[in-house]
């Protein structure tokens, strides 16, 4: 398939590092594709330059994000949640069209320091403002619930856990839950409709919490039933 | 141990009945206890009258909220969200001044209809809110996370599931973990204090639409790590 992963970050490295190892025509989405080859030192948080991740994996691309989604079937929204919907913007409405939206994103609020808050919950969500802004687009909320590296690859836990789909297609949910198998996840949870999104995303409150309990972020939750 | 448990609804009977199996002297506080016994039918969820309960767990009394915090060594809050402060209030502060307030309250705003949102979150939570209106109690926040069936019998699940306690009371905290060990809880998580009951109860959203997609209350999360 070919894939847009809006967003340069840990996230978006992740899965569209692990996208072009089964095989997918990857495509990183970015504001300025120059400035961010541009970049070698790395940023606050110790993550290394977007162009010593990119030199090691020299087949995933690099393109505006018009360019990324516009060749893209299905559109990975990797960026941080302040900034998901301006970055769907620039990768601009007609070019989303249609097509599947996976969106990971959460609303976290850093402004008051850690732990974040959260900038929409409870009646509303990111997810559903997203679906919102792109009602052209089918968007499915999805792997917002655990770290990067856990997504793409839940078996290194060890044990079985749970991940979930919200979104109002169903062939779109159906996509991404093959894509989810493909990663390795063999617990996915339809949770219904795209504001069912609010759950996973009032999930990092805890989600947070229980990395500073654990010390670690490589956890994740199994629904036992 | 003297244990008060404020609430006559199906999470105070429950735990009511699991504490008094375990030998434990248990009283249920109630607003109005004659008036409590006086009811005969079923309420609008088709729950039967506290009487009909009370007739067959006879070891189990039922008191004034004063009365029964009185005479109690832990304080059980198994009452509605809306409901905690206002009945803690009647039990009288100085009846729970040093006590452990066991809280299993959750927030749930049921105005708007189902599912419920939170009425208190994200920077602030019921669990604060009854630490901060009784500040020499020793609140903590657990159980908040599963149905009541579980709360007190998690084996039943037949898989291992995961609590947790918040609390700024280390003792206190210590006093919770025991009573949930003999519940048959294995894996109790100390997230920290009070605050961190901003985390397990934004976890109810989830909670209530994993049990529309499940179809049943008979689930609880396991933190895999």
């Amino acid at each position: 398939m070919k894939i847009a992963v809006l967003g340069t970050g840990m996230v978006g490295r992740t899965i569209a590092g692990r996208l072009a190892g089964l095989g997918h025509e990857v495509i990183v989405g970015t504001r300025d594709p120059q400035a961010t080859l541009a970049r070698t030192e790395p940023d606050g948080m110790g993550t290394p330059a977007f162009g010593t991740w990119a030199g090691a994996n020299p087949g995933v691309g690099l393109a505006t994000m018009a360019d990324a989604a516009a060749g893209a079937e299905l559109v990975v929204n990797a960026t941080g949640g302040a900034g998901a919907v301006p970055a769907l913007a620039e990768a601009d409405a007609d070019n989303l069209a249609g097509k599947v939206i996976l969106d990971i994103s959460n609303p976290l609020d850093f402004s008051a320091g850690f732990p974040p808050t959260l900038f929409v919950k409870d009646t509303d969500s990111l997810g559903e403002q997203i679906q919102r802004a792109f009602p052209a687009a089918r968007v499915v909320k999805s792997l917002n619930t655990l770290t990067a590296g856990l997504m793409v690859d839940p078996a290194s836990l060890g044990a079985e856990s749970t991940v979930f789909v919200s979104g109002d297609d169903a062939d779109a949910k159906a996509t991404v839950s093959q894509l989810l198998r493909s990663f390795g996840h063999t617990d996915v949870i339809d949770l219904g409709d795209i504001s069912t999104a609010r759950g996973t995303e009032m999930w990092l409150p805890l989600w947070l919490r229980l990395m500073g309990a654990l010390g670690t972020a490589n956890f994740n939750l199994k629904v036992v039933r």
